[in-house]
């Protein structure tokens, strides 16, 4: 576990669509590790003013997925199963991190869990948590 | 429940920045059902071409808000305060929809269902489910 | 999906230690579906007299396991990879049922919804409905 | 949250028929935090030798109610609204042990992690991980 997949992990951030629409920045990553940020703006709010639920788990789940990438093979990618998140309080603020950390490494399955962090800079809190489940599969594999 | 809480769904779907910027649009609405349909774009992709899980996810959960808050009186919200999904298939196409119903009803707690389809528009596939538990909240409530 | 697995089923139903000290019967078999039952006793029930919550997960769970293996290969086995249950009621009465059907096969990985009912015979309420992933394994793979 | 609700803690541990059934055993207990174990035996397995899902689910929802309920005021109890557990690898050995820490309390909702340990008592490993929504119910509430 000692080199983690670099590549796959920055592919993952760099070429996603959606992801850089949504503006999310890869911050730091690590074995088994992956954190990210993202600079709110109006567009990422639902109706009541907070941070749509929907663009917390954008960015719990794709932070999982490159979280758990940094620990396969090279030609090996993952791909979300399921994934659950809690909402624990009204995100509001200008900034939205997320911290994922590999729960359980697996060579079919890989568990991730989620830390999604909301407020000013200075004072950022948990606002939700994800479980998320990858399946890990392989070009190759007939699946 | 003969008379839906019809302005609040339309407020939930009219008023969401984060909704208007995906392009999502409300198709029907009954007593604890909601419709709603997305016309994809290069945008609402992964890194391997398929439909983001969290374009899928915040579609089902926005679209279980707007069904749960069918029911709900004047003057009541709804807030998501969990949901798990279920990505069952890759999504392709050119269209996302989704369904959800409401499972069951509560003063306090809704708990709603979401189908999400993707594909050409002649051959849509279930490609996810969802499963949201929705908090119900009034402006009074001290919480 | 014509042949069932009908030795995989009963093996789970008739050998699982578990299931057979908590009383939970199979009721009927088909492609991709199970049913089962438990005539409730006072040692079901948690500390305010409804059923425990643990014990409709149980079921829940074991049932969709059974509706699962209905429909894996002779030789291969399933083993839970996560569920979630939604509590939709207090459940009370003499008896509880569980009704599991697949939502979405795979070789990989198998989802599967389950209904809980309890109550009286005649009248029997929904109380909880999960969600369960099955990984579905071969003896021979190096997992 | 000096100090913790510790009848409302027992009475959950020593008054739940199933748990008493099961064998579960109340260890410690803190703000917000529960501990439990169960001595394993033969009928606690499931069809392949493993600790049943069920009972581990049953120690990870009762253990993260009994955690929930150090919070609460005197009077209100906590019924489960759903939790998801996510079973990590095959659980064998002579112990089940359980920690649960609450997450996010709440007036209405409170949110509890559970983590589910296996093995000789030696060498306990961690075999599921659970997250659980309790409502917060008081007798009075017209709900």
């Amino acid at each position: 576990m000692g080199e983690i997949n670099q590549a796959e992990v920055e592919r993952i951030f760099l070429s996603a669509p959606f992801i850089r629409d949504l503006g999310a920045k890869l911050v730091a990553v690590g074995p088994g590790e992956c954190r990210s940020s993202l600079t709110l703006e109006a567009r990422h709010l639902q109706q009541d003013g907070y941070v749509h639920a929907g663009v917390q788990a954008t960015l719990a789940d794709h932070t999982a997925g490159a979280a758990g990438a940094t620990l396969i093979e090279p030609g090996q990618f993952v791909l979300s199963a399921e994934f659950k998140i809690n909402l624990l309080r009204p995100a509001k603020g200008s900034l939205l991190t997320c911290s994922a950390k590999v729960l359980k490494p697996g060579s079919a399955l890989t568990v991730v869990e989620s830390e999604v962090f909301c407020g000013p800079i200075e004072d950022l809190r948990l606002v939700s948590k994800a479980t998320v489940t990858l399946a890990i599969l392989s070009p190759r594999a007939d699946r």
